[in-house]
């Protein structure tokens, strides 16, 4: 599917933020690839079962039939499998590519970690105190696009870069928020680097192809909260 | 002092496996470096402070002044930044590459995720089940050793590869939690290739000069554990 013999099968979740990250690589990499929806809430497939033993988690990458698993390792494999193909996502330099790889972890164990709690706070100090974390990582992403990009268009210079697809899976999420909330994570007063940043990166089209429709995302953010109420009433929760 | 113009300086703590991990990395390359001991406990410097204003933790690498935070990153930085010192420990081939970053990763957020969460436990179900956690990671790392052994002495292959640097980090704990508990984490029943290897890995000579006493390790355990017990009891908790 990739050209020259080689097969990519990207076994997925069209809403998970880590999907859609493998997805923008791919896309920014000019790779075609096998797109296979698993039922995560109904039941995995075998070939998930079988190619991520460990976590039984989305997405994995399976190249020539070899899995890869976990969405940064994943898209560090397309930059380093593919170095013919589209722009090099991480830096060359091996002291940028330490601090994209550092403000990589820090999107997913900080930002999307505080984000994700704040949504599941079972109290209303729970929820604001794991959203101002939100907020904070939100301002430490602000100054990080600035020393990443140097004045240029995109974390990773004039061309999108790790950081850009790492924080760019979650650019669906941010407008269905919106939507959902009313809240705008990334704004002008707060972060007018990464608001600018968010029309930038959406406006490209190998991202267009893969972002998925917004309104979509948040009728299926309503659908999950109403499925997870529903069990966890079944468990005698609240 | 890595030669060549260069200065590494590494803030650490010379219990921390996190940081052993790159002192074990430099030891490997063959770099110098000054080993600079943080007092963590007593008062961070303002070095480390204003070198991961993120986290506040060691290990930081300052490489000509320049600051790397988090222990995998920072070996990942070693080898990329001095790919003419010492053997490679990132393998060349982009699948065994992320097949080394999958299983690091594996090591940091469940093997050893578990086995600090089994010392932590407060009650014994809790522990009970945190160590059949660990016992559980340990499983399957001494599958992933002979996935990516393939017969030959290390995790790495014929030479110390990123896999061995970041289970060695744990290696003086394991000796150390062996003569404190009567644990034997690697043993020939449950797992005889990493029981193997840690004898293999902890002769090599690059490995002998970083590694710490373990009678000192036992001795820093059980100060930590009294030190916590009394800052627990004036906290008025148990």
């Amino acid at each position: 599917m990739a050209g020259g013999g080689d097969e990519l099968k990207l076994l997925g979740l069209w809403a998970s933020p880590f999907v859609l990250r493998v997805k923008l690589a791919l896309s920014i990499k000019g790779l075609s690839y096998e797109d296979v929806e698993e039922d995560i809430f109904g039941g995995k497939s075998e070939l998930l079962l079988n190619s991520n033993p460990v976590h039984k988690k989305v997405p994995v990458l399976l190249h020539n039939g070899k899995p890869i698993c976990d969405s940064q390792i994943i898209v560090q494999y397309i930059d380093e499998a593919f170095p013919g193909s589209g722009p090099s996502l991480l830096p060359t330099d091996p002291l940028e590519r330490a601090v994209a790889r550092f403000w990589a972890a820090y999107v997913d164990d900080k930002l999307l970690a505080s984000w994700l709690q704040s949504g599941k706070s079972k109290t209303e100090e729970e929820k604001a105190e794991a959203f101002k974390q939100t907020l904070m990582a939100v301002e430490n992403m602000e100054r990080t696009f600035n020393e990443c990009s140097k004045g240029k268009p995109f974390f990773g210079g004039d061309s999108v870069g790790y950081l850009d697809v790492t924080l760019g899976g979650l650019v669906a999420w941010l407008h269905a928020a919106e939507k959902l909330h009313g809240v705008r994570l990334f704004d002008a007063t707060r972060s007018p680097l990464l608001e600018a940043w968010l029309e930038r990166f959406g406006e490209l089209e190998a991202v267009k192809v893969v972002l998925p429709d917004v309104d979509s995302l948040v009728e299926y953010a309503k659908q999950r909260q109403a499925a997870e109420a529903a069990a966890a009433a079944d468990a005698g929760g609240n």
